[in-house]
């Protein structure tokens, strides 16, 4: 199987999305926060079909991060609207809309099958046997390039919980949430090969290698 | 009162030490390789009496950091011999010998109140006021210069639950530890600005200032 390589937001306590999230709230209290750094560069912006935005040490990153990956592996609630429990219809639209910022095939984590759904360079396809199975069709569809793991939350510490991870990308925000959803929840020891340090005006980008599967 | 700094290693899933804490495991399983990076430098060594080791970026930040507090609060155990249960001795010695690193004026947070202990440069004096009263102290003691907290970790917690900390620099060691002492336990929400990050091979030094007090 190709690289497993995952990016992700988090606060300097650890959390990839605050207390109480709700419909308010998807990403819980304070949790939007997280991902200022992302929202403000121009390749986000540029990849959600959005004007303007900086073109700065982020902004390099995170084109890079977009164009990396072959094909992506999401969980369903990140599919229909984010990570909370407020998208339970498990035949919800993609909440990303008709042109996705992901361009790369998307298989979906699921325990309800339903036909491929095709979005310009997007594709979802679901997949009910699991987080595995799903990393499985997607290296197949990444040919030479890595898989990333988009999110939600829990099939990021799914992941990591297994150790199906090669790299892992941290963006360390500088902010306490207090409380919320925690990133390495479960996790089990692992002694990790320090890659990569970006350092921005407003959060820390810090790239690891694990031992792999 | 003058600024309030803490330095502290961490693992990237936000322990200070590992599970399991024991005479065996003094800083818990794992814990001892949160510190790999600084034991192995120059600095680290001549503070402590030895010869050798390494001259690197982390020598010089550890330099910096000896020399940067005038006064330094800890707790009671770490002050006779870490931060685990065993050393529950109220009269023990200090464990850091007769020639400390601290060099400056060290207040021992502690329940038994006792005569003031001189070694060398370092002097131990013991405050049963708690925490914010031995910070009064020490920034008298200090004069223009801030005060470090050196630790143990309820210490380091009890000054972020409490919102004390002007200053707070993590070494972010590239291990998961998978348990063990949360070092942001029980902290409150709060915006952080960083300050400064320190890119070395083997651990990530990023620093922070609070709001402050």
């Amino acid at each position: 199987m190709g690289r497993l390589i995952l990016d992700i937001s988090l606060s300097l306590d650890g959390f990839v999305a605050g207390p109480n999230q709700s419909s308010e709230h998807p990403l819980g209290e304070g949790g939007e926060q997280l991902h200022e750094w992302a929202f403000a560069t121009r390749a986000w912006r540029e990849s959600h079909g959005l004007e303007g935005g900086e073109d700065n040490v982020d902004s390099a990153l995170v084109a890079d991060l977009l164009a990396g990956a072959g094909a992506t592996v999401m969980g369903r609630r990140m599919f229909s609207g984010g990570d909370g429990p407020w998208s339970d219809d498990p035949n919800a639209d993609a909440w990303w809309g008709d042109d996705p910022p992901f361009d790369v095939p998307v298989f979906v984590v699921t325990h309800h099958a339903r036909e491929t759904v095709d979005k310009g360079k997007t594709s979802y396809t679901f997949v009910t046997g699991g987080l595995e199975a799903a990393l499985a069709q997607a290296a197949e569809a990444a040919g030479d390039k890595p898989v990333a793991i988009a999110g939600g939350a829990s099939l990021v510490q799914q992941s990591l919980q297994a150790g199906l991870l090669d790299e892992l990308e941290i963006h360390v925000a500088p902010f306490l949430l207090g409380g919320g959803v925690r990133l390495f929840e479960g996790a089990p020891p692992a002694a990790l090969e320090l890659v990569r340090v970006v350092d921005a005006p407003n959060v820390t980008h810090i790239k690891y290698r694990t031992g792999g599967k």
